[in-house]
């Protein structure tokens, strides 16, 4: 029993926060907070900064469309997926590097900021000189090889949070990128695998303000992939703002009905000023303002 | 394989929500949103009604300063615990019966509607005739004897949720009450078992969203509970009123440090003035008002 | 930062074990591991007891159809339900004093042990006098007012763990019966809530193992209830049995699809012979044996 | 609330388990159960395949003296990482190729079957013509690019399962190996993410059981990673055997105490005879055999 008692004592030490195992994003070592800053946008914790696009790039005309009414929101950040993670081997798996050249493409001509996913250390590089912010998903959070290979770049990276990671775990995924060279990392807090049959995740109320606690980098939310459900993705994003979340990624589509991936939760472009203002609203009341594009 | 197929499948239809279980709390059969009215309370749609008190009452001394600070910020309710379920068995059990009485007499002296916690199917005749509200605690969500009992009074019940119930259990449990008579349930939002070492419970943001798309019954939410620490009961407060919570039912304390349960998670009575002014904030982001007394 | 630090410490510190908050069941304290007897079946460190019966007492014929081939497999000890704890309220609620007196008499008549749930206290003195062994379902862990009552009486108490329960909670929830005055109580595992949409709980393999390391007390298993499927019901046995369980408890049925309750995940009685034969493969591989009544 | 009601369908039919995702791998769909085979090692139904090592490659000498006996004990398969896919930035992340050349030597050398974890699908090529069976971790298990890169070559594959991944999400990710080309997958169960303070990770001991009424694939059990501690790798690596694994890869260490990773968790290599001797009489009750080398 005594030497079970050790065990478990130092099996329970695990639970310990550590922060020298995320030194570079720890607030206790480094107490400032950070600010990323990429052309007209700044992710940091004074101004709002909101991300929108269509789950995944389809065809020329599908995302031109988007990104023209996501330009006319006032949206700054325009996302799209080319490299597709899922689940199902016989889903549709994404336009790969024709996407990306699309994105590219449509990116300059609407003078948005894009941001897309990366899932495979070899297509870091390419990817970063076309694309402004890249990301991690969270499937990937701690694909080492793939942190690394970001961590050599200088690009904004945002990292998702892994489905059952603890908060220690993500911040060391974090430290992975910085500790590799690249200072530019925004965390997004996507949800945790859950029992409830009634969403496709738990999205824990309590990450974001425990995380400000922790760290110096700025944390955004996504309220898209937690809901599978267009219809919470506006209640969900006001707790992400209240909640203290310096910016959101929303899933808006020119066409959700026809969507060939989350069909049934992405945002009609439509919906977007609705959405803003509204978000505005929580903003408000936390006295952040949304950072918006002058018009 | 063909009948461990039906199997499955019958196991997964488990998992598909049948509005007929919990008819009489189902917006589908009843779709009017319910108030629940207490003299000059009412929980429901419009207004956010406020609880406070400490975790249990220690004695008169404590809680007649506690009481009297609460009544001093406008609050209506005041919460406070004779029968405590603890975890530990050595732990400080309440002062029981003594103990509302006490909190009956208080709640007189001030003027305020006075809530407490019921544990056992007994005591449920006798604290109904002295004490406004009765709540059901996370651990007692599926003692159906208990909720048969409250059942047959009048008093407002609240119903928090179990620490692993889905949200058709939750709501199936709250339908115990109303099928036995009492149509006064308050439901109220406080956590799940997660994994996170950080946190007492994960608290779920979807939770009110889609109860409230499933339910004609109020809620309210517990922002004490989840965190274990008070620094983070204001952020998980903007939270709950952020996605809809129609309350809050907060723990507060004259001298927190001395307090003998909890005392890592009640907000001082000098720091209530504060939290009431961020929540209002929010509360108006939501057209909504704090429901006060009026001095 | 470092107050926040101070209080994660505290919260944490929750996660470490204390031996102390159930000392009468601490195999530290206690070090000598428990047998509970009832007439000759045992519960203990050596052999292995089965129980066996239906979920729900549902008519005279149904019991003792079912206690009949129970009594004639060999097994000492029959169990069936009177009061039943239904997430539905509209659902078959159990046969209740009618039942309890049915099995009774069965018990008496087939000279077999009997076992049977309580889920209110007002049931504890009444059924004790009736029934031989009580059992509190997993989700009455936590009825700290059924725990003390049934720590009031000496039948030997069958204690399953809650469904998000950590095992020291569950050791303190058998503290409360120990404290009380009983001395016999049995633990018995049945499975978490889990995130695994093909079955009903989830069954985590090292629990018996860990708490064989803690308590003193004997445990046994429910190989029925985790799975939610009959098939899966003898490969979930086993590996209980190979984990150290003292017993089991499985539900079976003299006519399983035409069961009121838990059609899909009981036995039929044909089936029980040779349950055992492979239940016993695996005890003999421990080097134990299971307890059966001569014939 | 009718179109909520659509949408809440749609979700929770996600979870009904569909065999057209992972058709190579369904047993509904291919109905004979796959035998994995490299030299004299088979995995498959019948006999029982033990794989053992250190969890890191630290040392030449460490690395050989442990391959001794190993082979020894009778052992066939020796395992070793290279690349060690560390929670912790600042950690000890492995020896890199160097330690994959060390272990194809000593594999020749002392005549055993090698086995080492890839990280990164650059490494595939290369490691796969020096090392006989690959692994891809728990945190890679949805790296669909690094499964689709081992689904280029022909060595067998041990996919174990993401630490919140459902048993559909993890037969997926085995077919994305299987879909490009290998069709030599072998599944490893090693636990999933719980709330229980005393475990690393909780072992489902359901997952084996219901695997095997999905898939024609050979699983294999991994017992050291759950428990973090060495007294539990034994009893939890019987419920494994117990529960229908086809195999299990086990950590051992020469000298546990000064390992540099997962000290806490390795068997001595002097315990590996009895760890057999028992795991024997397990398999046994399955009427299985261990599949040893001839000395």
């Amino acid at each position: 029993v005594d030497s079970l008692d050790k065990l478990f004592n130092t099996l329970k030490n695990n639970y310990l926060m550590k922060h020298e195992n995320f030194k570079l994003s720890s607030l206790k070592y480094n107490p400032i907070k950070k600010e990323v800053k990429i052309r007209d946008a700044i992710f940091g914790p004074n101004e709002i900064q909101l991300i929108m696009g269509p789950c995944a790039i389809e065809s020329r005309e599908q995302l031109e469309e988007t990104a023209n009414e996501v330009k006319n929101a006032g949206i700054k950040i325009f996302r799209a997926c080319a490299y597709k993670p899922r689940t199902h081997p016989y889903s549709f798996q994404g336009l790969e590097e024709e996407g990306i050249n699309m994105l590219a493409e449509i990116g300059e001509k609407y003078n948005l900021i894009t941001e897309t996913e990366v899932t495979d250390p070899r297509q870091v590089k390419i990817v970063s000189e076309k694309i402004d912010i890249l990301r991690i998903g969270a499937r990937n959070m701690q694909n080492f090889e793939l942190l690394k290979e970001v961590g050599k770049i200088n690009n904004p990276v945002i990292l998702k949070n892994g489905l059952s990671a603890t908060l220690e775990e993500y911040l060391c995924a974090a430290e992975y990128i910085l500790t590799n060279g690249n200072p530019n990392v925004i965390l997004c807090e996507r949800g945790v695998r859950g029992f409830e049959p009634l969403e496709r995740f738990t999205y824990d109320a309590l990450s974001i303000p425990i995380l400000k606690t922790l760290t110096n980098l700025p944390i955004i939310a996504d309220p898209s992939h937690p809901t599978g459900n267009k219809e919470l993705i506006l209640p969900l994003a006001r707790t992400q703002i209240a909640s203290g979340a310096d910016g959101l990624i929303v899933e808006v589509h020119n066409n959700p009905s026809q969507a060939l991936t989350d069909a049934k939760q992405q945002l009609d472009t439509k919906e977007i000023p609705n959405f803003i203002t509204e978000i505005k609203k929580v903003a408000q009341a936390m006295n952040r303002k949304i950072n918006l594009s002058k018009k």
